[in-house]
This record gives structure tokens, C-alpha cells and sequence, in this order.
């Protein structure tokens, strides 16, 4: 089950990261982006870029979330780079998460269900293992991609409470029976994971859970149980490792943290090769949270 | 003014209609999908019958609304297609609604407004003049996509009260100041869309409205008047002309309503040539509306 495989990981590599892949062209040293004048071009040196990356940071940690903004922004070439991205991360091990937010109608739904994580009579278009969505039309937007979870042993993210500014515009106002919008997602997350969870105790349902509003992230942390957590926020976005221990359990299980421009773009603070910089960045990035939450274990 | 052209256009044809060109492989004619062997065929298919409804429809309906899911279905190819079927519709006079619902965090949302509504410094990736969004992150998820459209006069929806029978589970929720969610929703959109409005009242930022809830639609329209709304469920989804009057003003203005599989598939129900069943659907659909709506005039 796709939750006790990354956990499995996550324990044995000591380290809930993951590496975000939102791979701007501008973030690329200045020799990579010498000469791109289209955005094939521009496809290519991400794609060479995110390759560097996966190298040097596959052995540190468990998964990477690859931001399909950031490839959508070069139209299918840029597509193609996503594919090809998600295709070597798991070439070398590493678990993918598409940050994509999808959400539709059911019939639609069950189309980006399909393209992220089915198979269709011609493969695989769009390779992930996880996939975040956005549960804003109920049930029948989210069921479709369960089903393809369920039948090609994949997960999702529900986006419950996120992590930037003005998430509280909606997701913290108050409902007639006193639950806030955040939390009665969260419930709905929780009902949606029933009866698919793994050995540890978590479902096929995740959330993503800010790690810069830690209030929250502990109210949710005991409300969802079965919920792993998907956790932003981390770095550039201003959380720090002590902010983002809500967002775990006792053993420093339950969650993954992301870090995107705080790894891709280390060696534009540290200087030197930007793959031994993204290491450099995801080790210490390691030792910050292994410092708060101790040894991870189940 | 791009909702004031799209209006006038509106008006010109006397057709509140867009045409959802949601093309599925599978609703292709049979000897259209013959030899197809890989996601390149099928995208090569997929724009053959896109090209062919758009000539069929150009002079019928003002705007198709392209579904993203079923082209990222087909990976790369299926975006290229995507593009070269928003290309050829805008060669032909028509105003292309991507229908992608787009959500995420400030600088993510900035990357999606970049790929559907901006031009970077390779040209447009992923052209449209609208674009459809979701507001669960609040503002800062939505200016990005406000600030596109005010450089390059181009709109967005965004999602209020969706068509789905599962929609009421989070939207038609009370809030304690007494609003529904999808309420709140829609006053944020309205009031995002402040300072933009066109010579006819609207504002850059639209809505969807399903047409399959007319009396939240009816709530909907007279506390948004400034909000012009894209509105699915007619057909398929089961809303007749009468169920979507409610989304409209007096004089017919306000609204486009959309129509997929209706169109898309009607040479499956009249038999005869895909493209002018099509036509012929899309004729009766007008004549359907007009019925209900009289004579659109501002």
C-alpha cells in the first residue's frame, strides 16, 4: 500500500521530505539557460536541471512533488519535461508526488484520474504515485481518482488547510455546527479514506496541511487520524522545523514536508555546483527536522 | 473589454451557447479511431474532430469551453493538441474558455495565469481568453490570474455553485454569519471582479453556476450583478432551458451556457455526418434557449 511504502521509506531513510520540483527556468544557473530561445529549449534544460537534482537527492529523500504549473507555463514541451521528469524520480526511487489541485465533475474527474494515476489503453500519460486535489465539489469529485488508487495502489492529497496568506478567507471561516470550512474538509477526508487504510494506520487520503498555520495543523493532526499529511510551507514560505511538529505524531510519523526554492535554488545562497548545494540544503534540511522530531519510527 | 465583446458577440448571434469540446477518444466515429495505436494518433484524431466541429460551429455558437482533463489524458500529445485546438477555434472567430480550474499559492498561481492567460518571453503556451479557477485559497490564489487578465484583457470563472449532484456537500453549507459557502464564494468573486467592470456591467472575474441548482442560481444573480456566469449542466448533466433561466438577467444577457457531450456526441442519436449533428444540436439548443429567453439584447 502506497502510504506503508513511502512511511517504510521515510523511516529508513530517518528524513519526511520531500524535494518540490517547481522548476522555473529562472531558477537554472545562467550557463544552463545560455542559448534557450524557445520553449523546447527551455523543456531541455529543466529536464537537465531536474535530473542533476534527482541525482544528487535520491539517496536523502523519499519523494519529490513536482509542480506542474511551473511546466504547464511551457506549454507541451513543457509536459513532456514533466513526464519525463516524474519518469526518471521513479527510475531512481523516489516516490512522485503530481502537484497538480485537480478537481472537476465526476466524468472529468475520472479523466485526470486517469491521466495522473491510471494506465489507459496506451499507457501511462501523466506518471505519478500521489496527486494533489481539491475537494471543493464533494464526493463525486473526489471518488474517481479513489478508484485509481485503489486499483493501481496510489494515493491522494485533499487540500484541507494550506499554507499561504489568505487560505483563512474560506478555510477558517465558521459553519452553523461549529466546525470551521478546514475542518469539515479534514472530516470529509477522513470519510473518503475509510476502509483503505495500510498497516500504519493511514488511508489512501491525505491532506495537505500548511506548516504555517500550526494551530491548525493541530487541531487536525488529532481530528484526521488516518490522514497523512502533505505538509508546505517549509522555507521560503516562512515555517520552521519547531511550526511544522503539529503536523506529526508522536514518532514523527503521520506527514512528509515539502521544500521547493529552499533546495532548487541553495546554490544561488551557498555558491558552488546547484546539485551538491540541493544536497547540502535537503541534508541540513534533514538534521532541522530529525532535531524536533527525534527518531522517526512506527 | 473581453466580456463586453464576448456579450456583443452574444447578442450578434442571438446564443448564449459555448460548446464544450471535452473530447474523449472514445466519442470519436469509428473510422476516426481506426489505426490509432498510441496517445500521438489519438491526439492527431482528437484534433481532426475538434478541427471539424469548429468549422461546423463557428458561425453558430461565440465561444467552446476546452476541457484540459481529457487532452492531459493523452500526456504531451494530448497538450499539444489542446493547443492547436485553442489555436484553430480562436483562427475561426471563437472565444476559448479553457476549463482547467486552476488553484494554488501565490507564486504556482502566477505560473498557471503565465500558461493560460499570459504571453512569456516563448509566446503563449496554453492560449486562451478565459480561464476557469477555484477560490478555496482565497485571494491570494486568484489575483495572479486578476492581474493577467487586466495586461492582456482576458476573464476568469470562478467555481461557485458546480453542477454536480455532490455539490451542496461543502457549498450549500451554512455558514454562522447566516451566508452558504457558495454565497461567500460568490461575493468574493464579485468582489474581486471590483474596478474591472466593462461597458455592459461585468467585471473580469465570472462564475460558474450550474444550471442543474436554479434556485441557488436565482440567489446567485441578483446578489452578483456584476459577475457574468458560465454555466454547465444543460444536457447530459439534466438541466432543461427552463431551469437555466434563472441564471440569466432580463434582456437575456449575463450567462453562456455550455454544452458538451449534447454536440459533441449528437451524430451518435441523429446518425449522419459528426459535424452536422453537431450544428444541427447546437441549432436546436439555440432555438431551445431563445425560447425561454426571448430576444438578447442589452
Amino acid at each position: 500500500m502506497i502510504f506503508d511504502k513511502l512511511i517504510e521509506k521515510i523511516i529508513e531513510m530517518q528524513n519526511p521530505t520531500c524535494a518540490g520540483l517547481d522548476t522555473s527556468l529562472s531558477y537554472l544557473p545562467e550557463e544552463m539557460r545560455a542559448g534557450v530561445k524557445d520553449f523546447q529549449g527551455a523543456a531541455e534544460a529543466v529536464l537537465s536541471f531536474n535530473k542533476g537534482m534527482i541525482d544528487c537527492l535520491c539517496d536523502v529523500v523519499p519523494a519529490v512533488k513536482v509542480q506542474i504549473a511551473y511546466y504547464e507555463a511551457l506549454g507541451a514541451a513543457g509536459i513532456d519535461c514533466f513526464v519525463k521528469t516524474c519518469a526518471y524520480a521513479k527510475e531512481k526511487g523516489l516516490f512522485v508526488i503530481a502537484d497538480a489541485k485537480r478537481n472537476d465533475i465526476g466524468a472529468t474527474a475520472s479523466r485526470y484520474a486517469e491521466a495522473f494515476l491510471g494506465e489507459g489503453e496506451f499507457g501511462e500519460a501523466l506518471p505519478a504515485d500521489l496527486l494533489t486535489v481539491n475537494g471543493y465539489l464533494g464526493s463525486d469529485g473526489i471518488l474517481p481518482f479513489l478508484e485509481a488508487c485503489k486499483t493501481r495502489d496510489k494515493g491522494i492529497f485533499v487540500l484541507v488547510k494550506t499554507s499561504n496568506p489568505s487560505s483563512g478567507e474560506l478555510q477558517n471561516l465558521k459553519l452553523q455546527d461549529g466546525r470551521t470550512v478546514f475542518e469539515c474538509m479534514g472530516d470529509m477526508a477522513e470519510r473518503w479514506g475509510e476502509g483503505t487504510c495500510g498497516k500504519y494506520g493511514y488511508s489512501r487520503v491525505g491532506a495537505v496541511v500548511g506548516a504555517t498555520y500550526p494551530e491548525e495543523a493541530k487541531i487536525l493532526r488529532k481530528r484526521l487520524p488516518h490522514t497523512f499529511f502533505l505538509v508546505p510551507g517549509y522555507g521560503a514560505q516562512g515555517a520552521n522545523a519547531e511550526m511544522l511538529k503539529n503536523c506529526f505524531e508522536a514518532g514523527g510519523l503521520g506527514g512528509i514536508v515539502n521544500n521547493s526554492r529552499g533546495i532548487l535554488c541553495a546554490y544561488q545562497k551557498r555558491g558552488g555546483d546547484f546539485a551538491e548545494a540541493a544536497r547540502a540544503a535537503a541534508l541540513d534540511m534533514r538534521a532541522d527536522l530529525c532535531g524536533v522530531l527525534g527518531e522517526i519510527h512506527a
